[in-house]
């Protein structure tokens, strides 16, 4: 029994076929088309070359090439992993994505009995798919693909729940998902892995290390998720100038971040050589402290230093923060996702409040009520009708003033985190549960478990016991 | 002589330079600009932002990657083939557009004695090449750069010849290309492989195997086609909610055979563990089974199954049909094309006839006669000028009955099928011809007679004769 | 002192930091939002589905593939400067883009007291950090990070005044960039490598190798600059058929330098085997050839010949010319930019001379006057009226006649290469300067100075000794 712990001849194929029986069921008694894909709906009213098909394709295969290759590429790092990572991505991501289909559909997308599907219900899935990739994170190397299915089974539905109840009733600004998308996914996968806590890997393990090979790989998934991040932090803005403002921030903010990366990677490095580790994550973390008010008229200065602070405090979070977590609190964050998504989470989401404090009439003119539409008045209230004559399609809002919205703001971030963490512990305490097929400690970091090697690679291991431990047992990230 | 019988120095060059002076010649007095690429018919009844461009463009961009980059990647899984996979492929692919848009721009794009040119004739030359390369599976690695040409050469314009009678005469609904261009290439590559029948080879060859990096780098080209399957699958579609369909049918597909994929490399395996060949061809088989039913309402529950299905079919075809046709019919299909693109194209055609059995006005309204436009009334027929006030710019058709239309797909199932194998065993024949370079049994799979080889791959080869020869014969495909 | 002379544990950062600060003092005094993403300046007269941005951000998406991927990879070609090929790219690209962004500003983005960012500024400074990273091809593993930035910081500004001469002054024709960013990017690249000549590298370099995996890699980002250069030669032409014709030249040319690459290299090589080298570099010649001309209506046959031009001019350049220069003129090209861009540039510079004496109304109706936007009659002049009844929104130009311009294009060739030469030497001048962490004759192509390197990169150099030198020593451009 013991030996055939991570066997997974039975467990894996059981749960997927499980999981495809109940999508087919869902599917078939509460799936159909949109406006968008009905054919039904189509008439002499209707232009083909306005289907939101056009303006929503272009950014789901944008995301697309992030999610499967990004993260794909990015998360091969380890040497002895390198199948583990791209391909249980590619597994986690598929699953995660259909699975958001039927549940964010529940939350946003029913009405007459059905969910309606378009291109932007696979936009809003995507996101999903991005936070379960962010937490997988937190415990790459450690989990069977029978846990990453589970996990995911279980994430987004509780993800499902934290955005239900931010984006319809706290009705937040947050354009590029910083709190939405990344405090969520990385407290949630830090509740994970702290539940999932293994004492000895605190000291190391052989395997947790590169190779020249694999960090080529994962510095290529760094330039996927870098040169398409504007897509990401754009897709679900308003069409216009605040989505031209959200691709400038985020370049913006990606180009800051990455000197800075390059900066203190030398810097703090033992002999002032980079660390390809640095490379691969550092310079992302100006992506996610713009993404709160991306798409606000913060000025291209404020995102360059938003950008800078991301890298900053993403690259101290690695070299201290990560190492005391690990060994004091019991958290063994694998990639550090809290340096990349958590502290540059609570930065944006701080930058965010600041502009929204900040944003007034003066600056934005009339479109205010459109970039902050819960601030434009009331449907009834006669200042609207002014407003409309001014920015036609403009909605009715909430009402709300800056300061009530920086609240919500704030009552959002809270909420979100406790979501997170509490639905986080949850579902490591499930994983642990028996008969997921978890590797045991020397068996983590490493394909060997879950996938027939080529010969190559296990000559490699034969023939290298002679490299001295030392050298080896060097962590990832150091 | 037969010690330099793989050297390229003079066949490959003679054989190219004459292609381009045929090319040249063609271009010369044949080709010109089309109505969107030419300025003299510029005029102030043009918008340049309505040019045909702007709609084409975007997806012949993504399937440039997909035949450069995806298919360069997939087909580079072999150890000591990477370089003939990745740069034959370039090679293959390259010369077969520039032939496809000169061979389809006399059958379909010909008028006032010139081939018109613009960006939509690159995607269809684009499909002609996918046919090549997807034949070029059959062989990949007992054939010379010299015969792939000359493949490439014969193929495109037989598979011109069926493209002008499916297209032309029997006009069937094949939005994806499953007939085809799956079904065609399949045949046409089984045709040709069978005529290259080497016994000797059915035993396994001792470099007939993976590395961990080309595993990797297939894995990777396999992503690249699963994200961008769905610009493939809707590329030549109607514009509006044909397309919007034809994108959410190919991603639900392709997830579900994904899923599928997983679930039966797991259980099928020997040890519970996943084979990557699995993960880097089954994966993709929803996007093939989807294909003739792409655009139509078939329902996302339709497509889910039809992606399960596929995953199965091709699956199992890898695990108990490929070694029988080797065997047994001395088809030695290297990348296994009858599973992923044979059987899955039979499986999309079958779904196809029945979702236009099934399809009505109750379904689709007026529409009906957009998505099958040969069910529309013929011009002159009152019945025509009423839809066309439903749905102005519908064009005429055949006045043809859904069982009608059935029966034409069946016509041009067999027609497409017949065409390919006749065509594949001719081109193998003259494939087997003298001076083309062929390898000899030896040199299978291996880059070394085609390529200056790096010196740590040399190193590599002389420093793992002691690996145990049964480990390295182990087939990649198992 | 000596021994520490790589180290970047203070240089890189001070500098980075330095040019950090510069980066926000400019930003925050001088960089406000353009038209398009200003929030202020939309009103009920701005559709936001025709904001700017959804006509630039796809090119400058494809570009950014071209800029970070394309080429981090395509530099990675060194079996031990993989590292540094792609993340030295990776630095010296963002902060180029940046530094662009501020100095074309100042030259044409700049009114009232502001530079105006929108994409459009972007996608000119992706052109300018395209010079940079071509130039930095011909110091490849020869210079440290300090020099690349500074070369950076130089290189810069020296394009934008050439560009400000030649697109303020001279006004030329040159779309795809042929003649400002080609032939410039090439000869400053050359005035830098002369200025930094190292005699001792001319007998080889151990580690002047690639390996079996680096060769793979940089194929790959062949391809992607292949697949999306067409984006590149038509991003900032004008839209409609000028776009759509740069668009199908640029793919042409670039078929016809891959096939003609293709016989060259096997005819050419000692044992009629491929070079990687070609494979990566001469198929990429047709896209510079057809770029001076890209736009205009020189047939596809002559963009199917110039692609021939290129790649045989390519080619015979790495086989006859970089040797010599290396040798005689002192002139040490490390990836050949000479032969890619240089003599590829210069082709294209006489192509495009002879398309303008060539160009007429018969051939482009009207449109020649927008596609030669300086040849159409000034304001004022009645010619324009009667014109812009044909051509709705075509602008006054200056009147020239097809030979004037011709003499223009004469002068902006030869004041680019100019600009570029005595630049180039000047800021090789520069970057002999001391403590700018350049590596010694041994360290060069080396990762090791810079970077730390996995244990198995460290364990195969330890393990190869016993390779003959002979065979280690061959150069990789042979």
């Amino acid at each position: 029994m013991k030996k055939d712990s991570t066997n997974l001849r039975v467990r894996l194929p059981a749960l997927i076929f499980a999981l495809e029986v109940l999508i087919v069921v869902l599917y078939a008694f509460f799936v159909t088309y949109d406006d968008h894909s009905n054919a039904l709906l189509q008439n002499n009213m209707t232009n083909p070359k306005e289907n939101a098909v056009y303006q929503d394709y272009p950014f789901f295969a944008d995301i697309q090439v992030m999610i499967f290759i990004g993260f794909g590429c990015l998360l091969s790092f380890f040497r002895h992993y390198g199948f583990g990572g791209m391909v249980f991505n590619f597994l986690t991501a598929t699953f995660s994505i259909q699975w958001a289909i039927l549940v964010q559909g529940f939350f946003h997308f029913y009405y007459d009995g059905k969910i309606h599907l378009g291109v932007i219900n696979l936009i809003n899935a995507e996101f999903a798919c991005a936070v379960v990739l962010i937490s997988f994170g937190a415990v790459l190397g450690k989990t069977s693909p029978v846990q990453l299915l589970i996990m995911a089974l279980l994430e987004v539905p509780i993800f499902g729940v934290a955005e239900w109840i931010v984006v319809m009733y706290l009705k937040i600004n947050d354009a590029g998902g910083s709190i939405l998308i990344h405090l969520f996914a990385c407290y949630f996968g830090l509740g994970v892995t702290y539940m999932l806590y293994r004492p000895d890997l605190n000291n190391g393990h052989p395997k947790e290390i590169t190779s020249y090979n694999s960090d080529m790989l994962s510095v290529l998934g760094t330039l996927f998720l870098w040169v398409f991040w504007p897509s990401f932090n754009c897709a679900l803005t308003p069409s216009g100038d605040d989505q031209h403002r959200a691709i400038l921030h985020t370049f913006i903010g990606l180009s800051a971040s990455t000197l800075t990366a390059f900066a203190l990677s030398a810097m703090l490095s033992k002999n002032g050589k980079y660390n390809m580790a640095d490379v691969q994550n550092v310079t992302l973390a100006g992506g996610v402290t713009v993404g709160a008010s991306v798409d606000m008229m913060i000025s291209p200065v404020a995102a360059y230093v938003l950008g800078m602070l991301g890298g900053m405090a993403c690259m101290l979070g690695y070299k201290y923060l990560s190492p005391f977590l690990a060994r004091r609190l019991h958290v063994q964050d694998q990639c550090g996702i809290h340096n990349l998504h958590g502290l540059t989470g609570l930065i944006s989401s701080l930058a965010a409040i600041c502009a929204i404090l900040l944003a007034s009439e003066e600056t934005y003119g009339p479109s205010l009520y459109q970039t902050f539409s819960f601030r434009a008045p009331i449907v009834g209230d006669p200042r609207l009708e002014e407003l409309q004559k001014l920015i036609p399609g403009l909605e009715g809002g909430l009402g709300r003033t800056a300061q009530e919205q920086a609240l919500y703001q704030v009552a959002a971030l809270g909420s979100t985190i406790a979501i997170a963490i509490v639905g986080g512990v949850l579902t490591g305490f499930v994983l642990k549960l028996p008969y997921l097929a978890s590797p045991n400690d020397v068996s983590c970091f490493d394909d060997e478990p879950y996938f027939n090697i080529p010969p190559d690679q296990t000559y490699i291991v034969e023939n290298e016991k002679d490299i001295s431990l030392q050298q080896i047992q060097q962590p990832a990230f150091s």
